[in-house]
Formats: structure tokens, C-alpha cells, sequence
């Protein structure tokens, strides 16, 4: 489906709408409905499984989204998180310097500077958007965070965080503390980040309020330990930087001890990147041939990050390839910085006595994205019906509840209805329609599941008591005991854990 | 304990702490670690389950914290949303005029103009709380709403909610259109909300950033049922606003039925009132003395506002009862408002084709106040134990497994940890120290099971697969197949929820 189509029908069902939407909406900003909220907090879970699972050792917090401005002058977003912005002198309207050359620099703007950028422009007569005006500004740059005034003083300032890692980096101190003092440590974040992004667009993929999900591996940069014996053999499809600096866009598909044994990228990235590329496949069940694992350059990334993959899906709505997801190892930036900043050591002492300011290896991941992609892949068309073929644990509502005749059956399958809820087992109750039309909105809903209760079911004979059970995918229908129900089907919606022990 | 105990208690056990706290923190800003993130989360589930469980037709959705301006101009926030602020002369600080006035007028200044209140300061010679002088000035209305700048412009202005109750106002149109277009109908949102409070203060009583569950019930006003046979006879701890006005802040117990039959409410306010008392009670486990349903006067409540009660606890920790949630009957005010503001007409076509604009009833609760509120109940000292007796569903860390020696018991101890985990069972393992410093650290935890293996476990014999389970409460200890502890522990994990049918 192409982009507009899939939110059309993203909105029609309720998963999401513009923020607003009776006033117009707001740029950038949208409400997830019951099916959405569901869908967003599943894949949330099942990442906390996931990766939080990953050892005994990591932990999910969740902190105030609000960070005093020392914190993001410490972190460096106060002086460089920003984009070129270019105005308009004829009409004053602003953009996004890669948005505006899109068409003569199709790469993006990352690593040119203002005056490079303005020369592009000049060179090339680009014209505003706007009002087609050639008047267009020399690039400024434009802080993307969001600034408040905090105190009734009006003396105070703080911004809404631009990533949930800082928060991470802000709690060490405290999480080495309440905790059992060893490194690795992780840290997990799953919560809102705010930028005032020049140019909202790909619904969620550019949005100014969005959430993400890190977890922030604190380790020591002498040994980081992992059991690599899990992961070395899965085989990666890896875009190299060197290869795509001499123009390569391929993927390649490379086992992960070669990626460490002849790729010169340390054992304890890779299994990490491994178990990055088993969520997407394993866990969201994305094909593996939409995958890839994209390396950025040196001039691509970030300074402080010294090895960067992004996971990139692609996505038929938007055209191709698009970033969800990135593995940044992060050095010891981060503690440093707000070391200096706080004015406290944030060096730990480790087994033996030796002090380490620990290194970070950042898993970053945007729930959003996910969705859409999620939605992108699974949600479409089979022949007359509309499906969104998500996994059972993924599934916003996991199981539909029919009464075949509604004043026969209403009885019983509400009871049902509320034993499962009760079991843990969420479901919807819906007597509207037909049952086709019933199994059609379930079926765009992503429910694997649905019962019927008919005469048999209350009616004395060999079928009391049971419920016909019918399979999104298959459509195979089966007589099944309807007290048999929540053991059949609790165990299919739990998430995917990596096995630990 | 007191408010400061209970605080450091909470801290050193990483349930939460200020946010940027090694910055010295921000005023009304907290992180919640590990235990603190998990009960939370657990409490907000368990408000979904009992509340949204009410009714088929109430859903949860997750709409983002940023409102155009639009909107709060319509809710009348943008104008209203202010509490009296008195600043000093001499040193210009700035205060909150009902803390100034604390000891001249404890009941606050609800409903005092800033004329009343200026004469109340310069009567009584109240001096500055912070320099001391009586320079103190007229108050001046302060707007409690944080405003941001929204995109690149400069010129468009948005706020972060104040109420998540906004959210779900605007959804409404978009709700009925994806739904059973049917009322009443249910919209929950638990989410953030955020005020500039002027004297942030008591942890999580009055914070900037904060958590609400509120859910929206819309309904026909002409006719909203409700199965009052399963409340009518429930005895309701309440303050009617009237003999308050009279002197009297006595709790009586009157039944539900006769606040209808005599006390002037309307059955689908008193059956909620209902719900919501068995809510503290009999999920969040509350000592029903220690709560009361406080009606408020004409006074006190906001115009909108047509029946209000608010929920309160006693709490030992702030000395005294605190609002901890309310229900506020608010007719048509907000969509009317909405409609007005957006253009939009949100009346509906019911059943038999009359057009309703619906009216509204808000259950509005606070979790980060629940959590303060549970912690205060249940966390304390039981001779030399220290004791957080949270029902299993709220525990942070339902089960704790510990290897009784780490170096024969791990393997064993990490493999059922892990299993518990896959099974759905939330749970730590902890090696560290004797068995009776792991006890007790799961008690202050609020872990209810206990799991050690020991060497019996591992070993041939009539006790192998075998593991002791340990009771916080009671301390007793019972001998119990590994194999069916998830089985045992499970059903106690899931909230209780109101039956329906």
C-alpha cells in the first residue's frame, strides 16, 4: 500500500488520527486509538522482553521527560542539536535545508556546512517551496528541542528531552547504587522524546512527539563478556560503510564471526547486533529480505559514536529503505560529559579495585516506526479481504467474541467474553452485523482469534458448551470447549524471549 | 513514617529519586527506577483493568501531551487554568497565595478574588517566606500551563496537556465514527500531564510532570443505565458538601441506595462512586477507614462542574487526609466547548433519531498518588522487618529466586528464573549475601514469593526438582515442584477486574 492509503485505513479503523483533528490537527503529532495504543504497547512489551531480558542485569526505569538545562548543555544538544534551516525573504516561511535541495542533493546535507549548503542553493536557483521565490536565506542552524520556562520565575529554563538517553546517563549513579555494583550494566528507557522538527512528514516516522525505546549497556571497556556462542553463527545482511564510501549499496550477508574475525568490529557489537536482527526477524516478524544493517561513516555519525549500524526495513509505503532502529557504540561520552557537568565522578569502582568510567553501547529502537512498519508488512490485501496478519502476541485485540444470533447468545458470550478478560486473555464482544462482517473487522484488526457462540453451544447435547474457533490466517474453523480457550491461547501471547540460562 | 522517612526509604531502594538528581535535581520532577517504574505501571494496569472493564464500550487510547492553542483556549485553560501568585518586592521571589496565607487561612483561597487576598496579605502582615520583608504584592493570576514554541515559525504556540482529559474530549468525534456509534461510550487515556505549579511540593503530590488515568464517560442525559444492583447496597464512606458548609467534616456510612433515594444523586453518579470506592479498597487495598468520598460545594468545585466528589486518603506520611482521585459529573460543558471552539458540531444521532449532545462523566485518578498513597498503607516496619505488603498483582517483582549457594545452585536458579519469566511470571534472581539479607530485600521490594534452590533440588531423592517456596507475609515456607510454581503464581498476577456479565 502506498503511504496515504495505509494511514487511510490506519485511520478509518481507529489505530490513529491526527492530534486535533476536529480543530485541523497539529503538524506532527498524532493520537493513537484503542487498536493502535494496543498495537504500540505490545511491541513495546515485547521489546522490554526482548532486550531488557537480555540479562538479569538490565533494568527498565521510567523517568521525568523534563531535563534542566545544564543537562542538555553537558550533553551537547543546547549547542549542536540542530538542523539547517533556510528562510524565505519573500514569504517567511522556513525549511529544511535537505528538504529544499532535495531535488540537487538527493544524499542530504549531513557533514556540509551553512556556507556550503547557502552555495548549493545559490548555485542552483532553488526556488522556495512556499511562494517559488528565489530570496531564500543563507542556512541558519535551528535548535530542535522544545524550550519551557520552568518556576514562576521566569528565571529557569528546561526543554522537553530530545532522546530518552539522557535520562539513562542521569540515573547511573543512582542505578550503580541501588543495584548490585558490577558492570555490564544496562539501563532501559521506554518513553516519550520531543523535537521540533522543521519538516513532520512519513506520519510516524518524523514526528515531534514520539516515543522510543533504548537501553543504555553501561560496560567495562576492558572486558564486556557476552556469549557470543548464541549469536556467531547467524548470518547478517550488512551494508559496510567502507563499501558504500566506494559507492556499494549492496547487502551482504555475512556471519557474525567473520564480521568480528575479518570485519574488525568487537565480539560484544555483534552479538548485540545479532540479537538487534532477531527482534526485527524473530520478534516482529519482519522478512528477513526486508532487513538490513546499514554502517554509517565517520562522517556520517555522530563524533562520540564510534561504531554505528542502523536496521533499516524496507517499506513499500515509503519507497524503500527507512531507519527504525540503530546500535551505537558510545564510548565514554556520555558519562564524561555529565561528569564534568554535574561536577560528580561518575567513574565506578570495579572487582579488583581498578576505577572505570564506563563505556556505553546504545540499542535504540522507535516504536512508531515499528508500528508502521509493522503495519506496512503485515496489513494487506488476500482477495476480497483485508488482513493484518500480526503474530498472536502482537495482536491489539487477540481474541473477537461472537454471539451467532445476539438474544440467544448474548448471555453466554459475554460471560465468555468476561472470563477470558478475567483468564488475561483480552478480547472484544461484537454481536453487529453478520458474522462475516464481524470476522472482516477483526481480520483488519490483526486478531488471530475468533469465537462464535451459537445453538449448540446452549443447546443440551454433545456440543454444550463448546464455541467454534476460527483462525485469522487459515480461516479453519474448529469446535472447541470453550473452557479450553485461555490455556489454548495464553501461551501464544507472550512475547519472545532470548533464552538466558 | 513520615513523609521524609518514607521518601529516603523509597530512594534507597531505587523506586524513585529527583530527576538530574546528581545536578541537584529539578523542584517537582522524579524519576521512577526499577521497583518504583514497575508498581506504577502495575497500578495503572490495574486501573484499566477495573475501570475501562466496565463496560464493552470503554477503550483506552494513547494521544500525544501537546495541544494547539485552540484547544485550551476553548477548555478555557488558556484563561482560567491559574492559580494566585504573590511575588516579593524586595527579594522577587514568588509564592503560591494559599501557602503565604497557610497559617492566616488554612482552608485555602478557593474562590477569593486577588483584591480579598491582597487584603488578607496586608491585614495579617505577612512577610515573605523567603527574605522575611512585607513587601509582598497584590497576586496576580499565573497561568499553571507550560506553553511551547511549535515549529519554525516562532508564530504558532501549543501546551503541553494540563489534563489528559482534553485528549479524549477531542477524540470523541473520531470515536463514535470507528465505534459502535452507540452511549454510553468510554474513553480512558493514562498519561502525562504537566503544570507549572508554583510550590511544587509533598514528592508526588504536587509534581510538574505527572501521570493520569482519567476516563471520559459519555452519555445520553436523557438516559444513562447502569446495573445499580451490584452497588445499590454497598455503604459509602462520604462528607456530603452540606453539612460540611454546616461545620461538619464527619464521615458518615450511608448506603448507596439511599444517597439516590434520599441524598439527591442520580443512580449512574452513585454507582460509580461505587466502583471507585471498591477500586481503593478492594485493588489497591486501601483500609476502607482510611478513606472518604468528599463532596465539594457549589464553592468549591468548578462552574462545569455539576456533582463532584473527590477521593481521599488518610495518610500518615503528609499527616491527614489528600485527594487522591475523584468523579466529576460535567454535563455538556466540554463538548459544547470543543464544538464551539473547532467548528465542529458533536452532537450525536441516537437510537430513535433524537440528536445529544453527550454529557460527561470523569473518573479522574492519580497513579503517582496511588503510588505515594500504597506505599504509605502497606510499606512499614513489622518488629525488625521491613515490610511492603502489596497485594501480588501490584508486587514490582512478583517472585524472587535465589541459588541457596551460588556455585552449585546458579545453573539450576537461572534455568527456573528464566522459565518463570518465559511463563509470564516477572521475576529477580539474586545470589548475593545470605538467604535472610535476600528475604529481607525482597520484603522492603514488596516481592510476595520467595523460590531457593537448594541442594535437595539438585540432587537424586524424593525433594529433587523440588524448591522452597517462602511467603512474605506469613514467612511461612512450603516444599513445592519447580515445575508448578508458574502455574501457582500466575492467577495471583492478574488485577481484579469487575465482573460484567
Amino acid at each position: 500500500m502506498k503511504s496515504d492509503e495505509l494511514f487511510a485505513l490506519l485511520r478509518r479503523r481507529g489505530f490513529l488520527w491526527p492530534t486535533a483533528e476536529i480543530y485541523g490537527g497539529a503538524q506532527g503529532l498524532y493520537d493513537y486509538g484503542p487498536l493502535g495504543a494496543a498495537l504500540k504497547r505490545r511491541i513495546e512489551e515485547a521489546w522490554t522482553a526482548w532486550f531488557v531480558g537480555l540479562s538479569h542485569d538490565y533494568y527498565l526505569i521510567d523517568p521525568a521527560e523534563i531535563l534542566p538545562e545544564a543537562v542538555v548543555r553537558a550533553s551537547g544538544h543546547l549547542e549542536n542539536f540542530t538542523d539547517p534551516e533556510v528562510t524565505c525573504d519573500s514569504c517567511h516561511n522556513a525549511f529544511r535545508a535537505d528538504t529544499v535541495l532535495e531535488k540537487v542533493r538527493p544524499e542530504g546535507v549531513d557533514g556540509l556546512g551553512p556556507n556550503e549548503i547557502g552555495e548549493l542553493v545559490r548555485a542552483n536557483h532553488v526556488k522556495c517551496p512556499s511562494c517559488g521565490s528565489t530570496n531564500l536565506s543563507v542556512p541558519q542552524p535551528f535548535n530542535l528541542m522544545f524550550g519551557l520556562d520552568f518556576g514562576v520565575t521566569g528565571r529557569e529554563r528546561v526543554y522537553l528531552r530530545p532522546e530518552t538517553a539522557q535520562s539513562s546517563y542521569l540515573s547511573f549513579a543512582r542505578m550503580w547504587d541501588v543495584g548490585r555494583r558490577a558492570l555490564p550494566l544496562g539501563i532501559a528507557v521506554v518513553g516519550k522524546a520531543y523535537r521540533n522538527e522543521i519538516a513532520p512528514r512519513q506520519v510516524l516516522f518524523r514526528m515531534r512527539s514520539f516515543t522510543q525505546a533504548e537501553l543504555q549497556i553501561f560496560f567495562d571497556p576492558t572486558s564486556f563478556p557476552v556469549p557470543f556462542d548464541r549469536t556467531k553463527e547467524e548470518v547478517l545482511p550488512v551494508v559496510r560503510a567502507a563499501k558504500r564510501l566506494a559507492g556499494s549499496e549492496e547487502i551482504e550477508h555475512v556471519p557474525a564471526h567473520d564480521l568480528v574475525a575479518s570485519g574488525g568490529l568487537p565480539e560484544f557489537y555483534v552479538h548485540h547486533l545479532v540479537h538487534t536482527f532477531r527482534f526485527y526477524r524473530d520478534v516482529l516478524a519482519i522478512p528477513a529480505d526486508r532487513v538490513r544493517l546499514l554502517e554509517k561513516s565517520d562522517q556520517e555519525r555522530a563524533f562520540y559514536n564510534r561504531i554505528q549500524f542502523d536496521v533499516e526495513v524496507h517499506l513499500e509505503s515509503l519507497g524503500g529503505f527507512k531507519e527504525i532502529g540503530a546500535l551505537h557504540y558510545r564510548g565514554d561520552y556520555d558519562l564524561g560529559r555529565h561528569g564534568q557537568g554535574s561536577g560528580k565522578d561518575l567513574a565506578v569502582t570495579v572487582t579488583g579495585g581498578r576505577s572505570v568510567l564506563p563505556h556505553v553501547l546504545e540499542l535504540t529502537f522507535g516504536p512508531d516506526r515499528s508500528l508502521w512498519a509493522v503495519a506496512d508488512t503485515h496489513l494487506g490485501k488476500d482477495g476480497d479481504r483485508t488482513l493484518f496478519r500480526l503474530p498472536p502476541y502482537l495482536a491489539p485485540v487477540p481474541v473477537g467474541v461472537f454471539p451467532l444470533i445476539a438474544k440467544e447468545h448474548a448471555a453466554f458470550a459475554l460471560r465468555l467474553s468476561d472470563e477470558l478478560a478475567t483468564a488475561g486473555v483480552p478480547n472484544q464482544y461484537d454481536d453487529a452485523g453478520t458474522i462475516g462482517k464481524r470476522y472482516a473487522r477483526m481480520d483488519e484488526a490483526g486478531t488471530p482469534f475468533c469465537v462464535t457462540v451459537d445453538g449448540e453451544t446452549v443447546a443440551e447435547g454433545p456440543n454444550q458448551g463448546t464455541v467454534t474457533l476460527r483462525l485469522r490466517d487459515s480461516k479453519a474453523q474448529e469446535r472447541v470447549p470453550a473452557a479450553e480457550l485461555a490455556g489454548r491461547i495464553l501461551p501464544k501471547l507472550r512475547p519472545p524471549r532470548p533464552p538466558r540460562a
